[in-house]
């Protein structure tokens, strides 16, 4: 495939926010005497994303960066779950900036960078992304993020940033994720899609399947570093 | 000093723009059988870009990617020097894109990178900025522009990007150049600065001295990561 430029979900198709997320969330607990379920309360914390994001997308309140969501979100999940005990919630929220990227994340962009520009398009915000990038060593050569439309994906703003940043068409550019939605809303964009299953991210056995119109499906990123 | 953020200026600062644009001018030329001062007629593309940024600055036009400024600007060099022959202007745009670094710029840069995040503050566009990392190998950790705000340097919502992506005090970003105005305007955004000495940016002996209340000045990358 001849796109110059690939971009990447983060959450869930290049790090696994899931166990990421759970041990901070009991390193914090244990500080404070707490138990719980904490990949549930991880689970918890993620399932608000998606309603945050629909209000900022659909003009209910205005833009806001994922950190500020995030730390809104997090006082939900505490009182939810009674967790009112736990501490350093800044802390909690700067977890997300150091997530554990898949074995096969830094071997695969490093193989897929030879021969393109690699970029994030992800909800997580320019500061987040870049922290996230150096902690966990993904190799991108610029941080792009839906903080730049002031809105989220699925917005096709989103999208449309890389083949105007890069004055490119938008079928030079390659959309990577593990969520279907996503590749649907990237396609609508023109972009090209590519598929990566991740089933893990929620702590599953099965991922989604792709859409049918997904350009190229692979197993990970260096299978698909090999079949590009 | 402890600032988590350095942002670069990147032409003249750590890039030679005049060599590589003079080589591409006389390649673009010779092709057309023609002959010229090339260093002379690189000075001339480059003398237009202050008046060009100024009326986006001003708000005299809307803002431009430096893309489509340098188009613009190589128009109106090609007919001052009677060079209507040459070709291919829209591949000397894009030498603009690939320009070779000083040689303390990579080294110093990956010194650097080892306790700091790196980021370009260049008024070259974020596509631009991208493919000239790649290309001269800049180890950067994001890619931030004068693009993402709507305007140019010394415009003070430039340097207010840099804070604002990483959520930090001003004070926390230290931005290096080799141009005294644009660290005067960094400092006045609440930045730090620090100062690099390239008089070979424009073929000369002799640097412009730094601003008086500049943080920090090195003779070149190396040693101001050696400094810091």
């Amino acid at each position: 495939m001849d796109a110059e430029i690939i971009a990447f979900d983060v959450f869930g198709t290049l790090v696994d926010w899931r166990s990421s997320i759970s041990a901070a969330l009991e390193q914090a607990g244990r500080s404070a005497g707490l138990d719980a379920d904490w990949p549930a309360v991880a689970d918890s914390w993620r399932s608000r994303y998606q309603p945050a994001l629909a209000r900022v997308i659909s003009g209910q309140r205005p833009f806001a960066t994922l950190d500020i969501l995030h730390a809104e979100m997090l006082d939900e999940v505490i009182a939810e779950h009674q967790l009112e005990g736990i501490g350093d919630r800044a802390g909690l929220v700067r977890a997300w900036h150091r997530l554990t990227p898949w074995p096969d994340s830094v071997p695969g962009l490093t193989a897929l960078r030879a021969r393109h520009i690699l970029t994030p398009l992800s909800n997580g915000g320019v500061g987040l992304l870049t922290r996230l990038a150096r902690a966990a060593g993904l190799p991108f050569d610029c941080i792009l993020s839906a903080e730049l439309a002031g809105t989220y994906k699925p917005d096709p703003r989103v999208y449309a940033l890389v083949p105007a940043f890069f004055d490119v068409p938008p079928e030079q550019v390659l959309m990577v994720a593990c969520h279907p939605g996503d590749l649907q809303a990237a396609r609508r964009a023109g972009l090209r899609t590519g598929f990566i299953p991740r089933p893990a991210e929620w702590g599953l056995a099965t991922a989604p399947a792709p859409p049918a119109d997904t350009d190229v499906v692979a197993d990970d990123l260096i299978a698909l570093a090999a079949l590009l």
